[in-house]
């Protein structure tokens, strides 16, 4: 009697597209948001939070005025920095900007015709501050949600925080907008112009995020700042970033794109190539500043799912073989947001039968008995059955820090990745206990 | 400035329906599966678990060919006894039965063709015993899955089962097909006949239920079986039991109806009134069995929703003034499966915040200056805005074993309610321990 699919014979390979891997191209550097030229940042202890210790402001600012993009949550529950930042960017995402500023400690939603008047309110203080109209100063914000904020802090903080605006003020901004974060997250890389029309030029983009909060389906309050030098008008690089952020901040498990605070902005100041023609759309230059951007986000992405909270692990959840991408994408959220898929990571138990479940729930198409799973490189499942497979070996393979989980529906060609974290005692500590 | 709702206004009630009051033609009673006449049933030690101890197989038995309806998962990974029973009640749900077969400790899911003849095998098996054709019997099965069912406990523990087999037995089939549950779970009521055509008749809805393994999204491994000694036909009490399902265990949060081995099965054996014309659909009889099944199937759902893994508390979610019925539903689940809005519950915190946040990213229509929500019968927010409510009144109301929470959209007149749990510390220790 065949007892496994394993009895018989050796597990297949499973048809996975090969894994992106960067460019030789493309170089890494050091530095966030201020890792381009023309931007300063800073982050200052403005009064937000009762710690004087922890910083909880943030200023990224370009040296005039440029090309901004941003995408926003979705969530009815919006904040009223995400409805006035939207607003200054004329409602369609992009157009011209200073900088923004964004404080932590209090989220600023959930507070209504007050709350959007505070969010105004600091604009106009940014704005006069750095001397520049209040509708090009964009506003984030990240904490308890459902009290009012206080516009005071913005206003004793604001002439000290703009003398202080350097180009190595990305490190300290970054982790002014940390909240349940354990680390502030950046990143950067650069290309040179030279085969793409651009001769001894080097652009770079970089920038800085902070997720976490929660990893976990709901309301992941997810804030990044992206910059580039690269020479980009606005509704070109509003198309970039919607499919970088798609790619990326999307990707980390269901919905973190619809949470009340969620926001990506990115601002293009051309200043490595002053004076020179905007990337074009269908343009080599412009492939390699997607391909850069995608590697910013992706970069970020990765940190912000491996802190969440209570984390000890990056999840990193592939789904090949799929139908189409909607049901790559299904298949994968449903596997990254089970707690049970989750909690036998942290367990470090190699369980696809969780795995199953949830993708055959998901929603997906697929016949079982087309089914693959690997867990960490290990067959654990073929045709929708059990492989034998070394648990010692499994075991070891527990202790990376990503532990990848890779799946071939067998229906198709589509193929997705998305990343989550393992689900820990911690995570219940956190949120049993931290009013968010 | 206003700061909050409360400062200026006592908040508005909200407008929910008139919570589900228990009617008074309905009588509670005793017992489960064998409440009502006609049936009998028996739990016992075969062997699929180790400890000799623990009840691992239950037999319900219906003393003549009975109608009988069943509702299936609909997971891709279905197991096996899914597809047999299926097959037995000739693929619409509906048919006659003589009796069922569960087993616990192991799943008999992902195992292939093997699996599908272990299942068979085993309808034969009690057959046999029952001397009855295997077509009239069902058999599901609940545990690890992956794993290859062995099938010769059936064979070897099935005449003593058989020959045990009793009116009292219901309570201990109850506990043979527990698994992480902790404690069985058993419901009935009756209602008279007089006034509805059956004068001098008493009739009788009884069942049990396994729920928990998981109260979460994804993957609960429910099962079911309730009996009745009114008479009715097949395809009418198909009718009855996937509307009652639907306003019961499908309400014990999303995707509990998408698990590899859920299921639900009724019986009606015809003997409160032998001979007696069945139920007609639209007769009053048929309306006070509905009534009297929906009392049985939410009360055996809400002890699955109060016993999920690691809970401490029942979580009952009603969405009210939602445009449709399934904005009402999407936006309860919303709130019933956010990890952070059970981990509030479970540390004590009337974070309303978190719901708004969960409603709001739902999907379902509302506006945010229109949503109002209690929780445990305290306002806390309205028109959107956050209600100052007496924290230490809130902590006393979390010492209660139910916690209500109430929403209301202001975007029209549905409602629903869905049940869960609170998410704690027990719940990771489970799920990152025990194999299922």
């Amino acid at each position: 009697m065949e007892e496994h699919y394993a009895d018989s014979k050796a597990p297949k390979p499973l048809n996975l597209q090969a894994r992106a891997t960067r460019d030789d191209w493309l170089d890494a550097c050091d530095g966030g948001v201020t890792a381009a030229q023309g931007f300063k940042a800073v982050g200052v202890h403005a009064g937000f939070r009762a710690d004087p210790h922890r910083l909880d402001m943030a200023l990224v600012v370009a040296d005039e005025p440029c090309a901004c993009a941003a995408t926003f949550t979705r969530n009815v529950f919006c904040a009223a920095p995400i409805t006035v930042s939207r607003r200054h960017l004329d409602d369609v995402g992009y157009g011209i900007a200073r900088g923004i500023v964004i404080n932590s400690g209090n989220a600023n939603a959930a507070t209504g015709s007050v709350g959007l008047e505070t969010a105004e309110r600091t604009t106009e203080i940014v704005g006069e501050a750095l001397g520049c109209p209040p509708g090009e100063v964009l506003v984030a914000s990240t904490g308890v949600i459902g009290q009012h904020l206080d516009v005071s802090p913005f206003i004793s903080a604001m002439p000290q925080a703009v003398a202080d605006l350097s180009c190595e003020g990305g490190k300290s901004a970054a982790s002014a907008i940390m909240t349940t974060d354990t680390v502030s997250k950046e990143a950067a890389v650069c290309f040179a112009g030279d085969d793409i029309g651009y001769p001894g030029v080097t652009f770079t983009v970089g920038g800085m995020a902070k997720g976490s909060g929660m990893i976990m389906p709901n309301m992941a309050t997810m804030i990044s700042v992206i910059t580039t030098d690269a020479p980009i008008l606005p509704d070109v690089l509003h198309k970039a970033l919607v499919n970088a952020v798609n790619k990326s901040f999307n990707k980390v498990t269901v919905d973190s794109d619809t949470s009340t605070n969620d926001c990506c902005f990115l601002f293009a100041s051309g200043e490595a190539a002053p004076g020179a023609l905007p990337f074009a759309l269908d343009s080599s230059a412009y492939a390699r500043f997607e391909a850069a951007l995608d590697a910013v986000c992706q970069t970020l992405a990765r940190k912000m799912a491996a802190d969440g909270e209570g984390a000890t692990r990056l999840v990193t959840v592939t789904v090949a073989g799929a139908a189409n991408e909607e049901d790559a994408d299904r298949a994968a959220r449903a596997i990254a947001n089970s707690p049970l898929v989750k909690t036998a990571i942290c367990g470090h138990d190699a369980n696809w039968g969780r795995i199953a479940m949830a993708i055959g729930k998901s929603g997906a198409h697929f016949a079982q008995e087309n089914a693959a799973i690997d867990i960490m490189g290990l067959p654990v499942c073929r045709d929708g059955l059990t492989v034998l497979f070394d648990e010692e070996e499994a075991l070891k393979r527990f202790e990376n820090h990503e532990i990848v989980i890779d799946v071939d529906l067998g229906a198709g060609d589509a193929q997705t990745t998305v990343w989550t974290c393992d689900f820990t005692h911690d995570y219940i500590t956190i949120n049993g206990d931290y009013r968010s």
